[in-house]
């Protein structure tokens, strides 16, 4: 797992490339981050020729180790200007490690209206023609390609809102079944693949791959350790058996439950929702409620919704998608919100950007709240690229500016998750202060707090989630296993130690994720941004939210020394 | 002279206040920045309760001194972000001088779904209701007001463009004959008018005003030498007899007219967008081709065009028009352009934002180059306010974005003028570092310098013109009497002198401009504006100019340090 791909689609060469000494201790979001800090101008115009697109590896990748194969995809992002790292589940990166690659770099561009896929086999790598499958949907693509490569190919691919360019568009990554279904969705990614001609990537399976840990006594005990806490530990026990979707109880009783564009925090259909609807439905309907994305994954948090014919609808339905496409629609409807993302997910859409630009579009009233049909509609022309569709897909701050709405929930740009600001005051920090725009995955601070509306502890609350979920993106594993491992550190160090053979404890962790973050904050610097960028938007600072009667009232001053201790 | 007037919108109050001591030095440009600055937030939401919209006028106002009484329109831009003044000739600032007002702030907003009129008499300042003005164009708004307050009456205006909030509009003023014709185009204040509340502001006249100047004989003295200056040069001879017109073929011959969104920087059909057509269609059509758009003015750069049946069409038509929307569309044709022109005016639209906006639209394929109907048809829907039209009604970045665009002429979100930055590269500093984002008036640098292509000297060119052209904004004199009056600004001075009593001499005039740029470019920094956004994208650094073979080459280290001199 010591070489990168290097892609070049202006001149159409593909070269491997022994992965440099100063990147041999990085991998996931650490390696992406410094990738794109080291090759792309930070000023660059996203769109143009000379942002590049990575996808790299965590360390695990190719191991047995349960939900520790994340794939980080890092480039300039179209939809906030800042660097970006959105990582996903699936199968892309195992398979990129079986090939020998922590790295694979796609820069250049093809020349205009050409559209190509890149096939990684054991033959080497190869730029093929792509246009059949001009403006096909992820899922009719999945299919395709899967016949075409072989059934346990993994793939990475755009749809069309990759291809018209969308500042909401998302990439699709294999999952363990096949399905194009886990989502680098956050920061319009899929865009830069599709600008620069990429339709999709294909990776061959290598057969009797077994990644030989340089120091396999330690590897075996930390694996032993890692497993054992992570099978045993409570959470993961909620993820398996209900998945991300009990957030919906507890953000409604926290009155953070994103209810009508950001109106209120809780939804009154709440209980249409909830944990217990869905896996009701799911079960009754012979679906799957605890799906694994990656193979051999023992959290399982992921799922498959059926219809109320029992068939496939979509999968997974995750929190963020029923909070930004349910409540804050005002649609208390799962099969509705499954249907919206069925569609993002074909369309290659990332559902958080979607569900909020939906909602600014409501409250613009070109629909009213709840109106699941009307939404529909609006995915439709999204993906036949009408103006209105194009609109949309330019995502929530475009769109809210164009048709006249204040209020629009985003950080730099980028749509709000399903966690209300002003009553989960320390996600907000998170929001303002990330290095990514508003993101929830950035940092995130349920579990890192009990006082959600104390404003005097958020900023610390916020440092100590980014550092932690920062550090699980650059290790590759699933930030469902931060609330098992966040105490046990020492565990994944002792992982990492035992595989790659050089010395790291858990302390030299938090500083991987520090200096990660610094790198990062540096580029964005240097891209324009100030802390004047990392702030909420006036109205979620001056209008009280009225399920908690508080606004976002942290201390601006205190969020620009958030990583002061660091020095930066 | 010495009163502001300030008008609260959220509370409906209005008050008459001396002008604070500090600003007692100041006018125009100066004054409107220096509020701004002081009073609005530079983080604020344009768009929001806390942004302010200022009126003020030059030292000249109010007096008969030529071409010295432009009304400077202070606010934060919603189309840049920054600080904004966008001055514009007529007779606002006149009648506000004749009430004893230097400024005028507009604060607060109505409550939704309130238009409102402010109208300024004998007997105070009060607050009408405006709802039967509704939608109405600034052509027919015009005629009404003028109806029912008197035909002598000024006033500042914003059509549909500025109701729907569109990023593009711009606020019209009246001329010395009563047209709704003199427009502050830039930046999108009348945005920010229309979502305070206000339509217009109707000032009535005082008759028989006459201003005291302090120091008579010095004030007679310096009027004496600049209206000698002013009326002999050969500059205002040029200005008179063809306008701004003259600029086609000047820029035509700098290979730096804005061609097919800026593809090219001659245009084949140039002749017919020339002066010589111009005054030949207006002068047989029996139109004015030397109009006075202030009371008095001998220098005249203005006209009436007139339609094929010799009736009024628009006034005026000026060379940003000709250029944005004749060859930069691919249009070579007078009278489209002059409708274009009209429907922009009337809907109270910038020609030049929107000539960037259609060329772009160009770009992406949504009609042709050269399709004037087509154009036409497209500022149809922006009047109409469908989603295509509010798309356009965004301005220039935000449909080329929404489109997929990447050849966006910009600086901070403002599109650019009808001067190719690869031909005249000081003119592209001044778009790059102008606290005003991408702005010819900023500081025109076609008669700073014969070595239009030298990217060597252009940043010493650009800061010459901003800083001269800053002062003239600061008097409120015109910058078309620059040429006439650049290397005599001591007769400025002494003008300003003897009517305000204070002393300053033409090195006060220049640091009054500097002090200016400082106050704007301060502002700018804490709204969190770097010198990374003092650039040109990078397709004009990157892509050759056809017509010159350059591109933008001047040093970025070079343009940061252009106002070092003067510490900031």
């Amino acid at each position: 797992m010591n070489n990168l791909l290097r892609v070049d689609l202006t001149h159409g060469q593909i070269a491997r490339e022994p992965l440099p000494e100063r990147y041999a201790r990085l991998a996931g979001r650490a390696l992406s981050s410094r990738l794109i800090a080291d090759e792309v101008p930070a000023t660059c115009d996203p769109l143009g020729p000379h942002n590049k697109l990575v996808f790299t590896c965590g360390y695990f990748a190719g191991t047995s180790l349960t939900s520790a194969m994340r794939t980080s995809v890092g480039g300039k992002s179209p939809l906030t200007g800042t660097i970006k790292e959105s990582n996903a589940g699936g199968t892309v990166s195992m398979r990129l490690a079986q090939h020998g690659y922590r790295a694979l770099i796609i820069e250049g561009e093809a020349s205009p209206g050409t559209l190509l896929l890149l096939h990684i086999s054991q033959e080497g790598a190869r730029l093929l023609p792509a246009d059949e499958y001009r403006g096909l949907g992820n899922l009719a693509l999945a299919e395709r390609l899967r016949a075409r490569f072989g059934e346990r190919v993994a793939f990475a691919t755009i749809g069309p809102a990759g291809e018209y360019l969308y500042n909401a568009s998302a990439i699709a990554h294999s999952d363990a079944d096949g399905r194009a279904s886990r989502i680098s969705a956050r920061g319009g990614l899929a865009a830069v693949m599709g600008r620069k001609g990429l339709k999709a990537i294909v990776i061959d399976e290598v057969k009797g791959f077994v990644p030989k840990p340089v120091r396999a006594d330690l590897w075996r005990q930390g694996q032993r350790s890692y497993t054992e806490i992570v099978h045993t530990h409570p959470a993961t026990k909620i993820y398996r058996e209900v998945g991300t979707s009990a957030m919906v109880r507890v953000m409604q009783g926290h009155g953070g439950l994103p209810t009508r564009n950001y109106r209120d925090g809780r939804f009154e259909l709440f209980e249409n929702l909830s944990a217990e609807t869905f896996v009701k439905n799911i079960t009754e309907r012979g679906g799957n409620p605890t799906h694994a994305c990656m193979p051999g994954c023992i959290i399982r948090c992921s799922n498959v919704y059926p219809d109320q014919n029992g068939q496939e609808l979509v999968s997974p339905v995750e929190f963020e998608t029923i909070g930004m496409m349910g409540s804050n629609l005002g649609i208390g409807d799962l099969d509705t919100v499954a249907r919206l993302n069925r569609v993002c997910n074909d369309l290659g859409l990332d559902t958080i950007e979607m569900g909020v630009t939906l909602g600014v579009a409501m409250e613009a009233g070109l629909l009213p709240f709840g109106d699941g049909e009307g939404a529909l509609r609006l995915l439709d022309e999204v993906g036949r690229a009408t103006i209105l569709g194009r609109l949309l897909g330019a995502g929530a701050l475009i769109t809210g500016k164009t048709l006249g709405v204040r209020r629009i929930p985003h950080v730099k740009g980028q749509g709000l998750p399903a966690y209300e600001p002003r009553a989960l005051k320390a996600l907000g920090v998170t929001y303002c202060t990330s290095p990514m725009g508003g993101d929830h995955t950035a940092g995130h601070t349920v579990r890192f707090t009990n006082d959600h509306r104390n404003a005097a502890e958020a900023v610390e609350v916020s440092r100590r989630a980014q550092v932690m979920f920062t550090l699980f993106d650059c290790l590759g594993v699933c930030i469902f296993a931060v609330p098992q491992m966040r105490d046990r550190l020492d565990v994944l160090a002792q992982a990492v130690s035992g595989l790659m053979g050089f010395d790291i404890d858990a302390d030299g962790l938090q500083q991987l994720a520090l200096e990660t973050l610094r790198v990062e904050r540096t580029f964005n610097r240097a891209a324009g941004f100030t802390k004047e960028h990392d702030r909420l938007p006036e109205w979620l600072v001056n209008e009280v939210l009225p399920s908690t009667g508080t606004t976002f009232d942290v201390n601006p001053e205190e969020m620009d020394r958030i990583f002061a201790h660091a020095g930066f």
